[in-house]
């Protein structure tokens, strides 16, 4: 036995780096502003400031800490109120603190047994959420269905076409492989994950229909359903279709309803991916992106893009959990317990790929609390005034267009100087660091996303924003 | 726009609750040893003290708190130092506070150009370990592969086979999809992510070869060639071949050179995943169990299990990204940017399932700085020793026999009164709530594992846990 020694650090070191922590983070968010939104790295120089080798012996916390100087030139702040980037992954301080709890309490949740908790608090908080965004009663825990936390909206959406891929082949696909024959069908602007699922699950991305778009970027269920006649006619499978609530290039709403009555019509498995405009259905007025939800066979949004919960949080719910377990599940041996045995628990490790599991409800759990259904309501209503507001100016510019309809939060528009213009736009503003916008391509033109959904996004923050914007377009040649 | 309101939590009142949590944690560690390490409580009994329906107002933050009370019961704790069961899933100080700075930083490392020092410290930690493991230079990102850090073995598992699959089918499995032939090999005793990972990437339970094993549970490389030249003579074509550094059932040792050089001969994608043994090799003494690791292709283990951070967090490491990303990679336009088209940087969303990803190398990189490599070794070897002293005094007892080799630290044994004796033997301790052990089948009988490897188990737990269970064996009739 080596002689006794302990490198581990006690609770009373806990207490005082703890704080230290804490008091690091607040100092963060209280000067957030001052840095440049966008990193200004190059490639490479975050490295070359760290030390070449791991250390032989420990280093005090304090030079761990300090070394985060290191760090964060290469930080490109999701939490800035000047983000505008992408979709938000935004963050807030009952999230963080949730977030460290169940970093310390440690426990995996994959089985019940393993830790109760972590599944009876998911289980529970995902029955709420059912009804503070008007899902379908069929999502609830205590009807066929139920929800469960998954890192991400790609991994929930692989599941949902592995459930789809069993229920049709009726499990043969796990046993004895894919043999092709079985399609898919999405938008042609979809998320990127749909596509990653087909090939993953073997599927195959030739298999994966890409619908067309009406003018507002909104798949066309016509041509869903035509094209649905035509597999069938020609020997092949219609399994699965993807409806996208708030598309991530430009927030088109899929009319769910009619493509969801083609579904129940053929028997197919309706997936709707609502990543992050799903978190507006918090507000009454908005429920109607997801008008027809309820003939979904699978349903996905994520807490962690635009409900204040820190990433990873993303929520899927199954109407028939039994599917999903019966294409996922294995249990060995030694994964054996009684309480499995007795059919009266969720083990969660059979709703998803990974085995371990750790406890994210408690994040959630605490940024339903600490707002209240009111104050989520509130802020995600204050975000689509504030990006509505910004859409007016932006129509108000004679210099400007909006290249989309501005549902909820996204507003895409473009300079009318062409595609140099517009990128050459978004660069320098990302270059001056006072905001971060990201782009796309909306009918083969390069277009501007502006996206309002940042934790601490005030009207001050869209106003200045735009206020660059202008000034950034009168430089332009 | 609605009025102006703020429901957000301060940065000043952050602190001030944040104080709070940090005092709650190491209260926590304190006292963890009085609370029953399994929970006892039964199905539903959480749940049912928890309000019925979200709040409509939010909650002050003592009362969010101050309700962990109800959730506590529901917790196994896995941080307790009486935690013998399953494998491990052990923390530190420096592992959650790091994690602490993930969270509130709240980046998004789907892409090198999202933040890039979440891109950079992943990489060059990655890179620390593979000359702290000894493992071959061929994983390092400087070479032609590479590590990243993914959620759990089961997904990095479902990545390698992914890969094996495209690069033997030229990448046709993703365009086409999976249209059977393909064999895949692994022991009897491999972990039930191989199987959950055949089904999941349409190869099907039914083309993955379960190998017998040797008197020691490891792999029969002889029975593994005979099956693949079987196989080859029938038209097949094996593709994959997992073998394990430590099993989880009893910690049994494939042999990885000779089923490596089986592998090489063939032209198989040769995967090895030490999950939590991995981490052994931190000490040069036990880096024999991985002998032969240099004819992988891939290779995985978790420090989340046994290396002192919180999960999640699995290390995996191509020997040719290229494979891998070319697997994974799909380039939608919003996602587009200069970093990437310049090729000089990784964009770790194409190396695994997700896209989204948070910062989850911080926690690694303070762990490795704060015990050095010299604190870490000290730590794994004292477990190892634990578990070997704790073997002896199962083979000093007449009543109880060892049930596998024991290499590193789980120890398999059982009492010789027969399977009913031993699970009611487990039961007995379980309920007690002073230690938790869980189980395995070894040649179909009952058979108890004890695992040292929480980071605060010190000898005496290890010796009343001895006595606990000589107790309890002295009552069985």
């Amino acid at each position: 036995m080596p002689e006794e020694k302990n490198y581990h650090m006690t609770a009373q070191q806990f207490r005082q780096y703890g704080r230290a922590v804490v008091d690091w983070i607040a100092d963060y968010y209280e000067k957030i502003e001052t840095f440049p939104v966008l990193s200004q790295v190059k490639p490479g120089e975050v490295r070359k400031t760290l030390a070449p080798k791991a250390p032989g012996k420990g280093e005090a916390f304090a030079d761990i800490l300090r070394d985060m100087d290191k760090v964060m030139p290469g930080i490109t702040h999701w939490q800035s109120p000047n983000f505008f980037a992408y979709f938000p992954a935004n963050a807030s301080g009952p999230a963080i603190l949730g977030d460290l709890l169940s970093s310390a309490l440690g426990v995996q949740g994959m089985l019940w047994a393993s830790s109760p908790a972590c599944t009876e608090v998911e289980t529970h908080v995902l029955d709420w959420l059912v009804s503070m965004l008007g899902l379908p009663e069929k999502f609830l825990s205590t009807s066929s269905g139920g929800g469960v936390i998954q890192d991400t909206a790609s991994s929930a959406s692989l599941c949902a076409m592995l459930a789809a891929r069993e229920r049709v082949t009726r499990y043969v696909s796990n046993r004895q492989g894919c043999r092709g024959g079985l399609v898919a069908y999405t938008s042609n602007q979809a998320h990127s994950s749909i596509e990653k699922a087909a090939m993953v699950s073997g599927i195959g991305l030739d298999n994966l229909r890409l619908i067309d778009v009406d003018g507002n970027f909104a798949m066309r269920p016509d041509l869903l359903a035509r094209r649905i006649q035509e597999d069938r006619e020609a020997g092949l499978v219609p399994f699965f279709v993807s409806a996208t609530v708030g598309t991530t290039s430009s927030n088109a709403l899929d009319p769910i309803s009619s493509i969801g009555r083609t579904c129940q019509q053929h028997d197919i498995w309706f997936h709707v991916d609502a990543a992050m405009s799903g978190t507006a259905a918090l507000c009454p007025e908005f429920r109607y992106v997801q008008q027809g939800v309820e003939l979904a066979d699978s349903y996905t949004f994520n807490p962690h893009k635009w409900m204040f919960t820190n990433f990873d949080c993303n929520c899927f719910y199954v109407a028939n959990r039994k599917t999903l377990t019966d294409t996922l599940s294995i249990l060995p041996e030694y994964l054996r317990n009684s309480a499995t045995e007795s059919g009266e628990v969720f083990d969660y490790r059979d709703w998803h790929i990974p085995l371990g599991r750790r406890f994210r409800s408690l994040k959630l759990w605490f940024v339903i609390r600490h707002y209240g259904v009111e104050g989520l309501q509130y802020h995600i209503r204050r975000h689509i005034a504030m990006a509505h507001q910004f859409a007016e100016w932006v129509k108000e510019d004679s210099r400007f267009e909006l290249a989309a309809p501005v549902p909820l939060n996204l507003v895409c528009f473009r300079h009318r100087g062409g595609d140099e213009s517009n990128q050459r736009l978004m660069e320098r503003l990302n270059q001056s660091g006072a905001l971060y916008i990201t782009h796309t391509r909306l009918n083969d033109r390069f277009t501007l996303r502006f996206c309002v959904g940042q934790t601490n996004t005030e009207q001050r923050h869209v106003l200045n924003a735009w206020r660059r914007i202008q000034e950034e377009a009168a430089e332009l040649k």
